[in-house]
């Protein structure tokens, strides 16, 4: 045995297992690679805006530098609430307790802290799939098992089918991670979907991993946000909200979010947070403060940048009449296959050398992205004309090729 | 059964058995009180110095605010590595390579890392106590059990008996836990005793979680840091490090720290990250790299400013007669005991309301703890005068009245 293989072997199998991302391999190849548009990756191409920057600018400057409370400040706490009023509240019907709320180093640390909370080892988590792999290895990592739903792929795209997820639940089952609107698939479940699947929770005592990241990014006119949890549940609902300032006001690398619970949790959230990040920095929540109050215009903005690229580029690959897909109703992902490249790892490489475009193959979304690539189309129509003016033409090339 | 109980009894036990800190209950009864001298929290009253966070403020405005590479970025492990030449090169004989090194979202990060990798449900870890609890917490949390080995207290403070802490390892034992210059005790181990501990991972094939975060506050003439495991070891041996940017520079509140692991453990330590915090800003990396290459003086005054604040606090507390404590070689806390005062959680609270003055409980760092209070002295020395005049008069008055 090398050194190397000694050190590993005595390393735990939950961390040996931690699986590798799906989409490195793509990105390391198409690195650097000139005039590539790159579109693998899940965010867009501003920057975060001066208004927000600048807040976490003044506070450093100010000195706010200390530790500061494991939940996140009072006034942070607030102003996610006053959100959660402003666009869920018609439906909630009940004001927002600041209480509900804690911040984390991003959506993957809250997913990372409800996974904690809820499940362990011996314990099996649903996942409908195709889905961010991250859930399912945060589930791994804990010692328990990611327990694939796939979604049926049809005419409306991929679609939950009630019954599947209600067969997978065994005597181990102990939560069910929803995302929707979904990446990859762009998937968004209606009220009665959202509603079974709380009945689910309800009748079998399951907790529900909400990850409403993209609700915002919604596409049908006259609703600010897609069908949410939000609109259905009462307080002693086992319904945990994963969320992250990433998307909404172009904050990717910032790494704050938030993790809303049952009030009753909080206080086990907090010592979970004293035991993994300790804390989010205070200039970092001035910033998340200054997004939430004064970023409703610059997130109008984006959503309306991003379905103006969802048709550009949809209507290229439509035109294409090799390529399968329904036009996404949420998020900011086309996730589509094209007929006779079932080979979709070898696809997002040959891509990035034939038509200098990246793109995510569906097979780092688990098992039943198999044969699917996913393209982001959060970002502005110049590029993503190039980009759907290219893959038409690598299209139509096939096409007579083959 | 209440509404909240059934919530909470629907958690893991790992995650309900997360202890709230030890620290928070007189921190909340001395909360606001007028003029009073906190000296329970550990960290500094010095803000991150200008030249630290203005790098920070400019990479915002450049827009470096997206995704970047889990690892930290290539010229953060430079520096990282650059820094370690300059401080361990001599003693640890070869360079120090860039891929030892990963950014994390503090020291609590890189430990929780660390404990992921090496150990899981049914395993043991060893923690030479008093010790700063969240080391144990983040084992428990893992499902795994920290055993306490008690360290001896003497004429010297408190020492690491060598044979208990080989008595301890049992067939389960899968690292040792060595945190020296020790929060809270000051213990800094002697280079012969690292070497008889590295001497014990060796033959029982354990892992070293070495938390040298205190390294550089060390009191001895001529010694820019205390002994260090990078003094003994080799590649392959099993010492990871964790570390954070909190003390040296002053950026308690930033959450940015690193792990330094053999680099056989880079790949799967990035899938841990992936999976946890999903990186580290870009724009907290630029501070930290001007806090590695620029911050050599900063660092030196804070050493000079704790050295100052011990040699005061020791001198009043000496001075009374009544309290029993070794003057640390490192770290920046005094730990003692005072005669006739064995509750130290009700003695926190007393002194806020008697003293003004602000200590942690010596149970708060385990049940080696019991009997002794806390005492961080990195602050200026006109409030730490303040404070051990204020000790001073009421450790008088209590023998008076005694």
């Amino acid at each position: 045995m090398s050194q190397t293989d000694r050190l590993l072997s005595s390393l735990t199998a939950d961390a040996r297992g931690a699986p590798p991302s799906g989409i490195v391999e793509v990105m390391r190849h198409g690195h650097g690679k000139p005039g590539i548009v790159p579109l693998w990756a899940g965010e867009g191409d501003l920057p975060t805006p001066a208004f927000v920057h600048e807040a976490a600018a003044r506070s450093l400057a100010a000195g706010e530098t200390f530790y500061t409370l494991q939940t996140g400040l009072p006034e942070f706490r607030a102003a996610l609430a006053a959100y959660h009023d402003r666009v869920y509240g018609p439906l909630f019907g009940r004001p927002f307790e600041p209480a509900r709320f804690l911040v984390t180093g991003g959506g993957m640390h809250a997913i990372q802290l409800a996974v904690t909370a809820i499940a362990g080892p011996g314990d099996e988590v649903l996942v409908p799939t195709p889905a961010w792999p991250n859930f399912a290895a945060a589930v791994g990592i804990r010692g328990a098992r990611p327990v694939e739903v796939p979604m049926r792929f049809g005419n409306d795209g991929f679609t939950l089918d009630l019954d599947d997820l209600a067969a997978a639940i065994t005597p181990a089952t102990r939560a069910i991670f929803v995302n929707s609107p979904s990446n990859p698939t762009g998937w968004t479940a209606d009220a009665a979907t959202l509603a079974a699947i709380l009945e689910l929770s309800r009748r079998h005592g399951l907790w529900i991993v909400a990850d409403e990241v993209y609700g915002r990014f919604h596409y049908v006119e006259g609703r600010p946000v897609a069908p949410s949890f939000h609109h259905l549940i009462d307080e002693d609902d086992r319904v945990i909200f994963v969320n992250t300032f990433s998307k909404n006001w172009a904050m990717t690398g910032w790494r704050i979010g938030w993790i809303e619970v049952p009030t009753a949790l909080s206080e086990t959230i907090q010592n979970l947070i004293q035991y993994s990040s300790s804390g989010t920095a205070v200039f970092m929540q001035r910033a998340a403060i200054a997004a939430l109050g004064d970023g409703d215009g610059f997130l109008a903005e984006q959503v309306a940048r991003a379905r103006t690229g969802r048709d550009i580029v949809a209507g290229a690959l439509e035109a294409s009449g090799r390529v399968r897909f329904s036009r996404p109703e949420g998020a900011f992902y086309l996730f589509f296959s094209i007929d006779g490249e079932p080979d979709v790892r070898r696809l997002g490489l040959r891509l990035v050398d034939e038509a200098n475009v990246g793109l995510a193959p569906g097979t780092a979304f688990g098992h039943a992205g198999a044969g699917f690539m996913r393209l982001c189309f959060a970002r502005g129509s110049a590029n993503l004309q190039i980009a759907a003016e290219r893959l038409k033409v690598w299209l139509d090339n096939g096409r007579s090729m083959g």
